[in-house]
């Protein structure tokens, strides 16, 4: 069995709103009322560094969301991390950040700035961006072509990459008789690129890090190419393990193609767990929060997933027979995940939409601590996973259980760290800091 | 004479690297290691606290600086009042933020997200920016011209304000049976203006504050419509007494024509102090700060500013004569504010480097306490002022004298808060909170 030493395994806390149950924050005792409290996520922090998980990990989006219950809202994460990194330590802080609707320069000066308040904590998830009601935001009339997001995502990575290594490591000088800052050792990058023309220098001495840790979350053909050639850490989509080590196999070996070190990239799935003392009260915790699904709602969605009348359907019954993925006209992902769950997992109407509302088709493990250390055991030996993005369906009670009783099983086992060994995300992850250029 | 109730007067520490005076950093104890340690900005906010400030100030610029002694840095500004927000609890905190490289959208949402993290404590300084050396950093190839940035701008504020406003007061519910938030009172803006499209709603609920506020730093033509139409606090510049009166008068009666109430519209100049116990003292102040100018350096730069050869000129002589404004074929602004400072100061060309070095054309007060808080109340009775922008030369000394000593004789006076009345900036500053539309 691999051991913490030989291949330690990474953890990071996806943090949104109540949980990532869309009917969370119907729980009475939800902090609905929170989620616009830093002290909040404040706390999740400090629970996320209590179990010395590598980071803590926000989405983005450039739209009012839509949770089961009218508009959705949540802090800007770059703002929302300064004050988090303040109340921790160790733990690391990763942001979304679009290549579609910001600019390189503001990209690098914000995580720049923030990867100096941190002290070498920041990651930055590059994603494109999605939908049509975000590209409106910004004075698109839609979301530009998908290959022309990539086009422009690799171009504004260069471009950020660039400008974090505009000022050279030994640059600031401070000799109160001669320079500040050797202007020698602070130089334009002059990019002159399809879609940026950016002047440079940046106005922020590079990072603590070299380079804040690049994350990427892509299942694309264009998004495993971007993640081959410049992720640090991924954050994919896995069923179940076999589909898992499908991606993770295919994943590692382009990083291995474009002359990268595989083991050097951790591939971290999201995972949503239900931890009980007991499976019963997993399976109760579980139950408890599909219960609150508003039902009427619910399965109105669900024909729109499906291309069913589903209005009637019983919800503690047997999901009915549904065509095969051939036959279907819609989106092909959301519906073959659909047919997945129903034919692994057997459940009924209620336990469907419940798999739907939290996570979707990431992975999830309801069961005890040991249960849930052993299927993450078998993940990471068995070429499935380097790690988990933890997608806990409810907060804060979801990382609690997690932090207080998984963490633990996997701690005594070798697999987990017992104690921060490094102080910057990069450090946690295993990375080596990028030399300073000139 | 005006009393706190009656007109109270308000105060801003306008936050800059090692202080306001360019040699400051060049002090052995200055804290020119800490310009990107968030602590230190964290203590500066605690001590304008500590004053009862009204706000913390913040400017902004989108390419490397330069002070003498090559490349100056700074931490962004709104990651940095993240962080300053959760070691303080009632002082404001402005940003700068340029109307020409954000979208409406992004500056309404990091705004509108700091304004819930920080309690309804943030204000936005609009600019729009200047330099062709930070267009080039955002993809143009110079600053658009003055005119369209200020009809930029105007369109700017109006897509932020409306932006700010997409969610009624009253939208959130936390209807655990029923609805998040209201949907009827989460509504579209469909901004369709010359220079943004943008649909809205935001993803950020009502600020604190219905709208965090507008502070604005014109002086050309435009740049007074501007703030007449939209500021609800104005950081102005005057060298001296008469020129601040003359703005002031200008801008009130602007205010007025554009059917807005002049007072309440706070103006605050620049204000450069040296306090000392005695005014030798303050004086001995400036004149060490003024000693650690590079001499070969700031000579050229006043050549520069003068179309002169002064490289040759004695440091501790005066300043020789000057040919007169009509005759300078350079930009005149800054020639006119040296003729002032040489015709009412008759400085030695070091105490012209030294003022020159340190807020430029800003009014500079040297010292007691007493005798800078009679002319910060010779300001305020007699419309020159409403409050101050402060500028101390050097930091954290400047405003630790300043808040220590000046601040109780204004307070003794009757004329300047001896505790915090609001929770809010625009509390402090007696403005009312905008309803909100629908």
């Amino acid at each position: 069995m691999a051991t913490a030493s030989e291949r330690p395994l990474h953890l990071n806390l996806f943090i949104f709103g109540c949980g990532h149950h869309k009917a969370a924050w119907r729980h009475p005792g939800s902090p609905a009322e929170r989620v616009g409290d830093i002290t909040y996520f404040e706390e999740l922090a400090r629970t996320a560094e209590r179990g010395c998980l590598d980071a803590v990990f926000f989405a983005d989006g450039h739209a009012a969301g839509d949770v089961a219950g009218g508009p959705w809202w949540f802090l800007e994460p770059l703002t929302a991390l300064s004050a988090m990194s303040r109340a921790t330590d160790r733990v690391g802080l990763v942001s979304t950040v679009s290549s579609t609707f910001y600019t390189p320069f503001h990209a690098a000066r914000l995580l720049a700035s923030l990867d100096h308040v941190s002290g070498g904590r920041i990651g930055w998830n590059v994603v494109t961006s999605m939908f049509d009601t975000e590209a409106r935001n910004h004075g698109y009339e839609h979301m530009p072509p998908h290959q022309e997001r990539y086009e422009r995502a690799e171009e504004f990575v260069e471009a950020v990459l660039g400008l974090w290594d505009s000022w050279s490591d030994r640059a600031l000088r401070y000799d109160r008789d001669g320079v500040f800052a050797d202007p020698e050792l602070v130089r334009p990058i002059d990019h002159r690129g399809r879609y940026f023309q950016v002047d440079g220098p940046l106005n922020v001495p590079r990072p603590v890090q070299g380079h804040p840790v690049l994350f990427q979350a892509g299942s694309s053909e264009q998004g495993r190419t971007l993640a081959a050639r410049r992720a640090e850490a991924i954050y994919s989509v896995a069923y179940d393990l076999p589909s898992a080590q499908d991606y993770y196999r295919d994943v590692k070996s382009r990083i291995h193609r474009v002359g990268r070190d595989p083991r050097s990239v951790a591939i971290m799935p999201g995972l949503v767990t239900y931890v009980g003392s007991t499976e019963e009260e997993a399976r109760a915790k579980q139950r408890d929060l599909d219960e609150l699904l508003p039902t009427e709602e619910s399965l109105q969605q669900l024909g729109l997933f499906t291309e069913q009348d589903c209005t009637g359907w019983e919800l503690d019954a047997p999901v009915p027979d549904l065509p095969p993925l051939e036959e279907f006209t819609g989106p092909k992902g959301r519906y073959g995940t659909i047919l997945r769950i129903i034919e692994s997992e057997r459940p009924t109407v209620r336990q469907l939409l419940g798999r739907l509302a939290a996570g979707g088709g990431h992975c999830t493990m309801v069961g005890t601590p040991e249960q849930i250390a052993d299927r993450i055991t078998e993940w990471h030996t068995s070429g499935g996973a380097d790690g988990f993005n933890l997608m806990p369906p409810s907060l804060p009670g979801g990382i609690e259980d997690f932090v207080d009783h998984v963490v633990p099983v996997l701690q005594r086992r070798g697999l987990f760290r017992r104690e921060y060994q490094a102080d910057t995300l990069r450090g946690h992850l295993g990375l080596e800091r990028p030399a300073s250029p000139h």
